[in-house]
């Protein structure tokens, strides 16, 4: 059953961070049970995209988690809630901070039910101080982090990830926290309130904001190295784009003999590296003329690797996509879909985020909307009449 | 003493991800010990800022480590290690796969001294798989999991984050799936051996990659959004930008007020969402228009947050650096730096990871190379004259 076999979780995330974290409990074993607000639920629901009106976003972020529906703002909403805690090891939510205690549901009520709960809380900005009730997207997080100020052409403006950075990043810490407290709870038997911030998250993978301490503040540089050449990125014909690093002397000899340009090894322009660094720019210029030369970047591709020159193509995600390395290892896998996708059984998409030999995580299927708000319901003690009564008054506001 | 009070991990990693794990594990109470190699010790003590002959950078990704030089090449060395394994929880590596074993040090052999271990191995492509051994840098993670092609202006080049990305997720992953691992075996007494790949994990934070389910292949959209506006990073004069996250018809309006450009909000270019969108880059015009009144960008940024409309300053690391939420929440603390360091006593350092209620991580200080050899070969049973002859004898190679 995995290595969360029966852990029991109580997930009240919405959007991205917070269900990531989730999803990893599951991906281990754990039973989670997610509380969703009646009639729309997570807004991940309809992130794109959408197949056969369902999202195939939530179908990864909600994985292999129960659906109940529930008005937290009905006392009776709460009040099954607090059926469940007894059971409940682990609480995820990620309302803006003081929500869940309007609801009645905040860390210190809960632990009056459960003393030796793990209640993580997900934020933009934390539980605590100035901020706290900012509003919080991840495009805030990675600019108040200076993950963007340091990231683009030199020349350029500040520049986003791709990636929503501060949301998976949040959701991978969430998790690791989560996990370090169940272990001390399963050593010592004490629960504890964790407080997750996707902007704390960024600062702390930021290492050179501690540059500051000796008076430099990082700049973006683009797809170069200041200290090291040539080593980054290259453009090649039609939008095709390789990395070479060489990162030694050996490797940049190897490079100048591949390109067919023997005599720039004795070149005083480029024979040091403080030389190759000062003539970054004439060098780039020289490596992508070279580039230049091939309509399929594979074939300089395939010369720089059988001269060992470390190399590789950028990706676009159709290269990701169809790569046999990572289906062979399982980092996407042929994963089922949720009720409802019916124009597909299974999709291919992003595995457990790590191999364990003994216990490999298992991508389970999400559940639709409410899916289970009967066999939950149930199992806490309510009757069929009861829970149609209740689902009926908190599907109408 | 910390949530992982008790706790034993040898530290056999270099660089960046792999010493960003360990130093994780140090924070929450765990007895790590790096096991470096003579007279260089990790790559990361070169790392800048070099503060008085010594690394900041060292300072962070090794705290809380004591460090033991020993020749993993020599049979000596190994049978040390071999003495260490028996009070050891957790192994973490970072060698290309296949070194550890040359070094008779693989999982198998190591099982056999303590079959419980929890072994994680980091690697830039996995221990398995026709690329494994291939040489992986930071730049190649970004490059081959799609994430580079996903980052960047819709006209230009595949961008690489300033962050060392794959580095510091990997660092967290492996965090995550030890604690998760170790969870399990304080469950069930059972170890098992864990495959950490920085590509890996980058591509778990891609999520776009799932829309090639549906012929879609993402690409870089610079600082807005395909389909929300205005939505993105706007610039103002000096370098200076901000977000404006306008994510709904209210707050579009507000936006109009600010600018004192009511008509706006009925200009049929601009009054539904899809308008906006289709006449996206006139709109960033206005915006940016706006802006470029204001020689400081504090000043429209305060009449933005008076009117409620979600917005932030592009932090540069000056900024993050010095800001009081932070620092008042530990993102950043006052750490102390290793030995050999006499300019300052103390740094400006990221802090834990995130904030737990009872047992929250402590940032000690790094160890100077070999500081600890005395110390952990003394209580391993060897006597002084024969530590003497070991390190003088691995100093020489």
């Amino acid at each position: 059953m995995g290595m969360l076999d029966g852990i029991r979780v109580l997930d009240f995330t919405m959007n991205a961070a917070g269900p990531a974290a989730g999803a990893l409990m599951s991906d281990y074993g754990a039973d989670v049970i997610k509380i969703e607000r009646p009639v729309v639920g997570d807004e991940c629901r309809n992130f794109p995209p959408i197949v056969d009106g369902n999202s195939l976003c939530q179908c990864w972020f909600n994985r292999g988690k129960a659906s109940v529906t529930v008005d937290l703002t009905d006392p009776e909403g709460t009040e099954f809630i607090k059926r469940l805690i007894p059971d409940t090891n682990i609480i995820i939510e990620s309302y803006r901070p003081g929500v869940m205690k309007r609801f009645g549901l905040d860390y210190e009520t809960v632990c009056s039910i459960r003393p030796d709960i793990i209640y993580v809380s997900v934020s933009a900005f934390g539980q605590k101080g100035p901020y706290s009730t900012r509003p919080g997207y991840d495009l805030i997080a990675q600019a108040m982090s200076g993950v963007m100020s340091i990231t683009g052409e030199a020349g350029g403006p500040p520049m986003k990830s791709g990636l929503t950075l501060g949301d998976l990043f949040g959701g991978m810490n969430a998790f690791a926290s989560a996990m370090t407290a169940l272990y001390h709870w399963k050593a010592t038997g004490v629960g504890q309130h964790v407080d997750i911030s996707l902007v704390h998250g960024l600062i702390w993978m930021n290492g050179s904001v501690e540059r500051c301490n000796v008076g430099q503040c990082a700049k973006r540089q683009g797809n170069h190295h200041p200290t090291l050449s040539p080593y980054g990125l290259f453009n090649g014909k039609n939008g095709q784009s390789i990395i070479i690093a060489a990162v030694n002397k050996k490797i940049w000899e190897s490079l100048c003999d591949v390109m067919g340009r023997p005599e720039l090894k004795h070149d005083p322009k480029f024979e040091v590296l403080n030389n190759r660094n000062e003539n970054q720019q004439e060098l780039i210029g020289y490596i992508e003329a070279w580039l230049g030369q091939y309509d399929d970047i594979n074939v300089p591709l395939k010369l720089l690797e059988q001269a060992g020159v470390p190399s590789c193509k950028v990706y676009d995600n159709n290269d990701v996509f169809s790569d046999p390395h990572y289906r062979g290892n399982n980092w996407l896998v042929k994963a089922p879909v949720m009720p409802g996708i019916t124009s597909m059984d299974t999709f291919v998409a992003r595995g457990p985020n790590a191999g364990f030999s003994r216990e490999p995580g298992t991508f389970r299927r999400a559940a639709a909307l409410g899916e289970h708000n009967y066999e939950v319901m149930e199992r806490y003690g309510f009757p069929k009449e009861e829970i149609d009564r209740l689902q009926a008054k908190w599907a109408k506001k």
